[in-house]
């Protein structure tokens, strides 16, 4: 018996088999009916929201560790996040019962369903939690090689510290948007090569870059370690990620602090966080890590998840063009190292931070996950139909799409979308 | 007549001449009496905390700009902060008149004191606002002079974008603690010079940063820059910083993308937000900026504050010695600069954002902003009684403190301190 015969493994509701939501995936995010809602807490399935204070409302929640908690009543899901994994398997349990084909209680009872569910067409997403702090790794190996050949050629391209640690900045969490929220071309300070002075206008690159992201949940006191053993308990979820980056800006802004001004303009992630209890049958191993890890980054068993990735670039006129393939599993350091590494000197993190894994490259060239390294330093321009790319174009729409492949369904991630605008006048 | 005389310069409560807080300055923090309190909205005066959620019960708020807020009944000062400069002008009157000498009011009313005043020894002061993001500049010329001669020798010491930019990077706002809060040595990785592999250990290189920050007041929407000449309407206040920092961990991790788990351990600050209004008199030109700064950071007019500043270490055996000396003035990127290019890309910043303005290092042996400098990178010990100190030692007590000094009056910062505890074993 498979997903689409057994009762207990389908949904009383259509889901097509390439829909990213089916009953196996299950991820919750934040939503409103019309403008003048604050945010209600919900759950894909197929075509559909459920919407969890209603289900909170008539009781659905009614296990020993949810009975108590009004975390299905707030704006975001940062108090959900905070509760930890027993509350998230129950909730995740009682979601998927009220779900199944076999199971009358939703199904059989119009009223109910006309409150509880709503098509996901007819409602607008919301980032799904108020981010306290937003922080961007750098862990792919074949990303950060690529960018360290362009920048100092192929026998210094790692720097001696990215083997050792899963190297990491703070991104801002003021300009996290929401998929669907239109980017404006930043302006900024950029100085050309020969220039001796710099000057101030439009980015002239600017790039997008595939990365996904981990939602902490329950956090830690300032001072207090995450041993990596139990880093797993302190992550709730994914989602993808789009840093906008503008490369000019940030070739010349980036010394000796890092990216500043060429990262915070936006950074676009994806509806719906898709728990980790809908990963695990798509776990696999990562890349092997030699040297070994310190102890306290060393992590045991597959750690990487296989979730293919996709990249698509839509130009103003309408053509839609794929202009990459990657894999989440490409990713040298994994979640449960950067997670361990961030809060090894005693760094508090809280439920809702946000820890993206930096440009997921593969290591063919269709899998470069950013247009720098696609258009290699601009210096092999992508073709798109007519058109050619180097960097984003006013009026291009950028979208990241990811999924894990199940026998007979996907868990996807949907996807993040935006669309640039040109610069202010 | 000067302000011991003139009854509207002075409290009728008693203000010590060397009190950093007299009638003059009215700082804004957030203090609660007791533990199960959650923070209540308070000005300093002399010995005393002025409670504004009393006086706004009272009805002391009854001005147009102020009438219909209930910022004064929130637990942070995030909302106040939003309202704008009108609003923070207002305020200021109100408070200043009723704590005026020649003011009744509130003086012959026994109850009411009672209600609205308590002594600053009897609350526990809490962090002025809800922190959203925390950007730290870089904004000392003597300080990055001074890293960079270390770093690279006197030839290059600054990098060739530091006189045409404010340099500032992203830092943690879950561990900014507010003064008093002591703090854990950090464990990190690091790789001694002619070591072939990093170790994971005790930072050995604890270090302070003396540092300013300013409170952003109204925010910008995400991608409406705040032009230059705007900027000072959106600057609430500011407060005293001490970005700690493990040197060893910043120099093995920082390669390319900046300062990370070697300062995010924790970030202090002092709980008293002195507002620009109350700094204005001692306004003053800062250094010469050549070359001209491109158009969107150019300022006319004096952009600096004669903030005398000072550092004290306490060792664990009790004896306290002030081992540096600095000036706010000595910044060569003034606030205003800091805020107008921060928003240059369209980087929303949002009411209760902190920036703080990077080590204040003055231009002599004396006047410098951290041990690595004052110990010149380890090469000149300090001597401190029977002791020397290149970094700080467990038990040290690191205090930073600053005021203006008026005539007869000071308008002080309070202090920021904090302990160093051991590493966790």
């Amino acid at each position: 018996m498979n997903s689409t015969t057994d009762p207990t493994l389908r949904s009383f509701l259509d889901v097509a088999p390439d829909s990213p939501f089916p009953i196996q995936n299950l991820p919750y995010g934040v939503f409103r009916r019309d403008e003048d809602e604050t945010g209600t807490l919900g759950v894909a399935i197929g075509d559909y929201v459920l919407d969890l204070k209603v289900v909170d409302d008539f009781g659905g929640f009614d296990t020993p560790a949810l009975r108590d908690t009004d975390a299905f009543q707030r704006r975001t899901l940062n108090d959900f996040m905070a509760l930890g994994k027993t509350a998230w398997d129950e909730a995740r349990a009682c979601v998927q019962r009220l779900l199944r084909a076999d199971e009358p209680f939703l199904r059989d009872h119009p009223q109910l369903r006309e409150m509880a569910l709503v098509r996901q067409s007819q409602v607008e997403m919301l980032l799904p939690a108020a981010i306290g702090d937003y922080t961007d790794f750098y862990s792919s190996k074949e990303h950060a090689t690529n960018v360290g050949v362009m920048l100092r050629g192929p026998d210094n391209a790692l720097q001696p510290n990215w083997l050792h640690l899963p190297v990491a900045y703070h991104g801002r969490s003021s300009s996290v948007v929401v998929s669907g929220t239109d980017v404006r071309r930043p302006c900024g300070q950029t100085r050309a090569d020969n220039a001796e002075a710099p000057t101030f206008g439009p980015s002239r690159s600017l790039d997008f870059e595939l990365e996904m992201g981990c939602f902490v949940g329950p956090g830690n006191p300032l001072g207090v370690p995450i041993p990596v053993s139990r880093a797993a308990d302190h992550l709730f979820g994914m989602v993808l990620v789009n840093d906008w980056s503008a490369r000019d800006v940030q070739r010349w802004e980036y010394v000796p602090l890092g990216p500043f001004l060429a990262k915070n303009f936006a950074t676009s992630i994806s509806p719906w966080v898709v728990p980790f209890a809908a990963l695990e049958s798509f776990r696999c191993a990562g890349p092997a890590q030699q040297p070994p890890p310190l102890p306290y980054l060393r992590t045991a068993g597959d750690q990487a998840f296989d979730i293919q990735l996709e990249v698509f670039l839509e130009t103003a006129a309408g053509d839609r063009h794929r202009i990459s393939r990657s894999n989440f599993k490409f990713l040298y350091w994994n979640v449960c190292q950067q997670l361990a590494h961030h809060a090894s000197n005693g760094c508090n993190l809280r439920p809702g931070d946000l820890l993206a894994t930096g440009t997921i490259s593969g290591p063919t060239p269709d899998s470069y996950g950013s247009l720098l390294e696609l258009a290699w330093k601009g210096t092999k321009p992508l073709t798109l139909g007519k058109e050619k790319r180097v960097f984003l174009e006013d009026g291009d729409r950028l979208t990241l799409t990811g999924w894990c492949q199940g026998s007979g369904y996907r868990v996807g991630f949907g996807e993040v979308t935006g669309r640039i605008l040109p610069a202010e006048a």
